[in-house]
């Protein structure tokens, strides 16, 4: 594989939001020089963030998004990495790989370097099975298959539309575990991709994820955090809901597991928790929404989806909190804005 | 650990079918020979089979699963390894573990022979997680917890009624499978447990499979195969679907990973495809049937759960071929048994 060209070079955008120089990148020099990177600072704009040389980037500051979002860069968040979300709105790949910029190369059991973009690569180019459940994990991995008892017309899979990686060393812990366990830390390497069976939602961590942007990413809104906003830390949480959900209605598959990389520093838990706090006593009425929620059959594209979920969320969790009735305008506005960047006549720059 | 009594010494039964002498248990004396086994012979009843010194065991043949069940003795399958429900039936403890006998001690990757029962004993006394997704797996495995996002109230869990283990060295393929790819070998060690969710289905084989026999024990009936009828291999699978609907309907659940064991001979694929056509196209129609079934708040214990399901079996599969009609009246004749042997009035010896 050394000499072989990087696989989908020309296809996939590598979103990073950050609010510090991205010293990080050095590790992964290896792997991501060959692709563009799309930056989104995530603090204050008059700060300078600095890319190390030979990377090939375009970065946007909270200026760039008003810009090119006029008004609507309302729903964007701002000093949260939520704000990532934009770089899959200006992104013209088909594909998304985000990583966060505490995040390094890990190493497999054997001690080789993970290349965990190849990893996302593979799990997004070969199907997902979240119709019935595989018990020796991905069929489509080297060396396995389908097992005795799995029914043969379900075989064929569903288009994997979000592969979600791992995390060795700090575990994505809420604030309350963090606190409660501040030395766990995570060694165990599983060798595994696995779908996430259709009508099951999980939590989905926005520091290792990797998506197709044509088939879900009008999905991938990561919502209102940070400045302004009564809760954090439930961005990507927020995004694997609603993304869950429209890939079970559209026939999409979600994949968990590999690849795995090195999350090398716990963020405050004391910070965290005041970020997170409203959001853990909401998520007790999230989840059953989400569990419960269904769309029409009209809705038959990602967007169509998403704003029929968007109604539903005003409309039943507007009664927890006016901070989603908030939230389900910024997801009409999220999707009037994509649709503005990504139809055929507009370029990014020309959008006002 | 190793000085340890053995876990659920006095509270779980080693249930194996065979048609011949059990060699296989010298390699596993370490991990067995503290407890009862239970054994059922499968073949012709004139034969001796011969167990190894130093184990405690029982040993059914036909003649005597034709004496203690009287007419009832129809619904054990004969010539066929799903006799070993008789074993389940038979029993008085809480806890099953059930093997064949080509199955061996594997190791795991750094070399150390795996206690499979251990294994399977540590997964039926946590709690399962069929409601949400757990992405880091098992949270309750040493050095995992629940992630962010995971919702606070669902993190006390389920009970285990079920652990499925799996196999390393000959995977548990089906025939066309095994003839189209006779060499491959499963050589993944994937370090995991997981609960498989609430409303997913899954192929549960059951070479290395551990349930709750107080939670569970009445829907692990592995149906009408081998001797006398149209199909073979699908007892575990039939076993599985029904038990997965029923811990879904009471709220149980369903683990699925670690324990490894070793299976060492890949059987006849010729053979194999004999026994499996009717099922490989009558799963076609199998598994839908299971994934809208749906059972009444009245069904309130496994028996009336099993009843209930058979009802549907006779009504909705009888159609596809009267084979089902056949298994549903099975189905209900297993109940009839089940209750007879472990009502508290009555011993086996004394049931007719």
């Amino acid at each position: 594989m050394a000499a072989a060209a990087p696989p989908l070079k020309d296809e996939l955008d590598i979103v990073i939001p950050t609010i510090r120089n991205l010293d990080f990148l050095e590790m992964w020099r290896p792997f991501f020089q060959p692709y563009h990177l799309i930056i989104v600072q995530d603090g204050d704009p008059a700060k300078t963030i600095k890319v190390p040389d030979g990377f090939d980037y375009e970065l946007y500051n909270r200026n760039d998004i008003n810009r090119i979002l006029g008004p609507k860069a309302s729903c964007i968040s701002f000093k949260d990495s939520a704000c990532r979300c934009f770089g899959y709105m200006v992104s013209k790949k088909k594909y998304i790989f985000t990583i966060d910029d505490d995040c390094f190369v890990a190493k497999d059991p054997s001690g080789k370097q993970i290349n965990a973009l190849e990893q996302h690569i593979k799990n997004l180019l070969c199907p997902s099975t979240p119709l019935f459940f595989n018990t020796l994990y991905d069929p489509f991995r080297d060396g396995s298959d389908f097992v005795r008892g799995y029914p043969f017309s379900l075989r064929e899979g569903v288009p994997t539309a979000v592969s979600h990686g791992l995390w060795l060393n700090i575990p994505d812990y809420d604030a309350p575990t963090q606190l409660v366990k501040p030395l766990e830390r995570n060694t165990k390497f599983v060798d595994a991709v696995l779908t996430i069976p259709k009508g099951t939602l999980f939590p989905m961590c926005g520091m290792n994820l990797a998506f197709d942007r044509d088939l879900i990413g009008p999905a991938m809104y990561f919502g209102l955090m940070g400045d302004g906003q009564p809760i954090g830390r439930y961005d990507d949480m927020w995004a694997g809901w609603c993304t869950k959900v429209i890939c079970d209605h559209l026939g999409l598959g979600v994949k968990t597991g590999l690849p795995y990389i090195w999350h090398s520093k716990a963020s405050n838990p004391f910070v965290n928790l005041k970020k997170e706090y409203n959001g853990i006593f909401w998520q007790e009425e999230i989840i059953p929404f989400f569990q419960a929620a269904t769309l029409s059959k009209d809705s038959t594209t990602v967007q169509k989806c998403y704003i029929e979920l968007a109604k539903q969320v005003k409309e039943k969790l507007g009664k927890v909190d006016p901070y989603f009735v908030k939230l389900a305008d910024a997801m009409e506005t999220w999707i009037q804005a994509w649709d503005e960047l990504n139809s055929p006549a507009k370029a990014p720059a020309k959008a006002k």
